[in-house]
């Protein structure tokens, strides 16, 4: 299911026609591509079309660049937006975390064990709890403390970081700072964020807290895009766990660490295998 | 895990202080009782204590009556109280219905073959649909329509039924009427009702167009006691299902209808075998 | 998810070649047919290929006849074999059963509101006791005795309703009987057995009781094609549940149904659906 | 639900007889001791009982070993084994594994986050690649290799560093040799495996492989006490994931890690909490 060494992944969209799938097929055999994973989905509300395909090229000397400039004729007819990935890409990410490192020392094992294809540039955090464990892990750590006051300024150290490391994507792994609505919409579509709660339940602080309030016997996680609005992004992954009366709030914070590091990093890992798709408020995921 | 045909149950609740175990178990060696299953809690937040015994009575000639009485001196120390569940009981319930049928179908199998111990003695609707289906397993239908002009008069007949057929719970098994204040009050404790989603989450009108529109990647059902704050009252269970993109509203709403049977029937066993208590708006549930 | 009311089914399998994607989707987009599902399985083990799509003609007098002798042209280069299957196609289905009746009753519940689109021509029964509940969904009930004398001829009589009903597809839902080899090898990929246990874990008699005695923490159901090995046809869907040390064998038979109706009317749906492939003695699902 | 700072827990199991519940909760109060949590559970089977309280001394200065001298005569009667825990204890472990690391990385992370109660005093391997690993935790790793002429004495340097650790329990944390019958004897009870597949289904040399080779929809992992019987120690808890036939054996190796790590922890944890009784070749676990 993972990306085999020798496969590439297109992954495109745009708007329903007849012959979208198609057009990417019938390219895909003219170039001598062996497919070895396809999916599509077209969408009968919003009128979305949604393909990817891992294929092997069969033709020796295959050239991606050239590959991309014929198919962007074809795709073109369609108003197809498309992106081409190179086998064993690792898609460069900074991870920002406050104290809980459940979720950062899961995603540094993932990437550790090249679970993930991900390269983690960067560790950033408003704390200085986490330096050692990314240490370890030989990533860089920045400490950006935040107050009030300083936000923009905080935000900025941490926007010059993403720039220099050049990042394509943003995980905010337990951080827990609201990002500002320039920030959000800077990270748009490139930053996942973990909540602790089955959403739309529970949004903003302390959700099992909250959830033990109001006394239910499902906790969860989701992993969502973020957007300008709180806890209401595109989601990607949802994860779900059973308790009973007998779980205090910390005890719910306890059973949660485990789906929260699931949750996010099967997100992570559809995202960097570009098997997510935003459109509207809501995703398409070609799950593996 | 059912109740076997020779045990008892005891279930109590009292505010806690130390011996609240004791009191109970002691009381069951003195009367030689033979413990089969025991359940306790003991909330630090509400000091709250709950108990559920199982036991055979191993001296003959058990005598319900005087073990009451005896015990009630001991539990009154305790401000203690308790029901003793002869073996055998089937709880009397009427079931209230609109058109959709996969609830009322699946309580009406565990009803036959004995799984759930319920005595069905009466369906109510406010349409005629279903009457062809509980007239099969000899229960009678009643037929009350209800207009906003007629909620009141309706409320009568269904409160009617209730009465006259002694029914120990009510069962809104898809019910889609909201029952006035003074209905939910009169039924306080004594009404589960489902509700289609994952409560908080999508209240009201209409929830799995509402998880369509949101995008989320599970869906659920909660059963729930009803009080006069609608898809607020306490939780009794939860169930939950994945889902993706691909699952348009009507999609959800099919995929729903097997965890709506499975959670309600699992709530009306976890009822009728004593196994729930509330507590301010929550419940403990000591599950089989 | 469901097949839309016109929509088409093709589900085709060949030897993995290059080129196999594109002569499905090409001569869809030829034949002007709008694909609103598609999935699609290389196997590099076994080097086969699989290819389902649903499509909705948008050609005024779409003509299967002929759209299924052009595309056989096609297909005769990759040596595929395909199916189509036309928008309400409901499969002619017989189901045999012995005295348990609930994957019996869920799959009647399921016909009778359209959920499956199967049309249960006969049920077929080694006892009498399921007679009534057939007949209250007007459906005919053969009760066919069997001892080990009367095997052969028993099964000349179950065949003969295969027959004469045109089923094309056998549940044995709960059916208790070993069927002949004759009889295994006559219904090959056209019969569907659902067994009480995570196969390959406990074949045979009495899984609950097997599972009680190894004291698992887990019960599972598994649906599968039946071949002359017992318990060893490929597998289409499995199911599981938590259990604990308090489950004693009757337990696990109760806790255990839901499984199995779960289990079993999922493969049925898959199938009839188009959704399995068989191939060795594995399977591919794509499931909705 | 973990044990709080100042409870303590009493575990013990006797055969079955009226009274045994009585016991222990009347020892308890006339101690001044107050129940936070209780379980119990009377076997018909085997005629086993199992009790397991965590309680708070009310009185001041409990003294442990007058607790259990006087209770010891109480128990005696019942010919009850007991075992009192104090609070804050964390039970002495050594964890063994060959190069899989992901179960290790698992239980180092709980272990120093303080989530698993447990004093990890040294990792013992046959190989010598996770030594860093164990070393960022300051954990003393022992690497000795292991060839089949050298088997015993390499299980005398793997029992020396149990015994001069004081290790009361070992972990098998994928450590891929067969222990010896020798070995298994002196670790019953106090050794746990994790073993990569549902059990009974899959035993022995790469479960993963058989499982695709079958074409099974769910794989899971089983943890164990270990006995003298491959794979075949009572089983303490299991889980399991979905899967489908586009997960060839690397897919599932990769899937299981997680499912992997969370049974063996799960399995640790009520180990040391002192929530799991042997008895016959199964299990009684009081989950939290």
């Amino acid at each position: 299911m993972n990306q085999s060494p020798d496969t590439w992944i297109l992954a495109a969209q745009c708007p329903s026609v007849i012959g979208t799938v198609d057009v990417v097929t019938r390219f895909l055999r003219e170039e001598e591509c062996y497919i070895t994973e396809l999916n599509s989905f077209d969408d009968r509300e919003t009128q979305g079309f949604f393909i990817r395909a891992e294929f092997r090229p069969q033709r020796e000397g295959f050239d991606d660049a050239s590959f991309q400039a014929r198919f962007a004729e074809r795709a073109a007819e369609f108003e197809m937006n498309f992106e081409l990935t190179a086998p064993g890409t690792r898609m460069p990410v900074v991870i920002m975390v406050s104290k809980a490192d459940h979720c950062l020392n899961d995603l540094l094992y993932r990437h550790r064990i090249g679970q993930l294809p991900i390269d983690i540039r960067a560790v950033v955090s408003n704390h200085p709890d986490l330096e050692s464990l990314a240490q370890w892990h030989n990533i860089p750590y920045h400490h950006f403390p935040i107050t009030a006051d300083t936000k923009a300024e905080q935000e900025a150290q941490v926007w010059q970081v993403i720039e220099e490391t050049g990042a394509e994507l943003v995980v905010l792994a337990r951080y827990m700072q609201v990002l500002s609505a320039d920030m959000c919409e800077k990270l748009s579509g490139k930053a996942i964020n973990i909540h602790h709660s089955l959403l739309p339940g529970f949004k903003g602080a302390k959700p099992y807290h909250q959830a033990y309030a109001k006394g239910v016997k499902l906790v969860g996680a989701t992993a969502h895009y973020i957007n300008t609005d709180l806890d209401e992004g595109p989601i990607i992954a949802q994860g779900v766990e059973s308790v009973d009366h007998a779980h205090y709030p910390e005890d719910l914070v306890a059973k949660g660490r485990d789906i929260e590091c699931l949750t996010l990093s099967r997100a992570v890992g559809y995202h960097v295998q570009r098997r997510v798709f935003m459109h509207a408020n809501r995703t398409v995921v070609f799950p593996n």
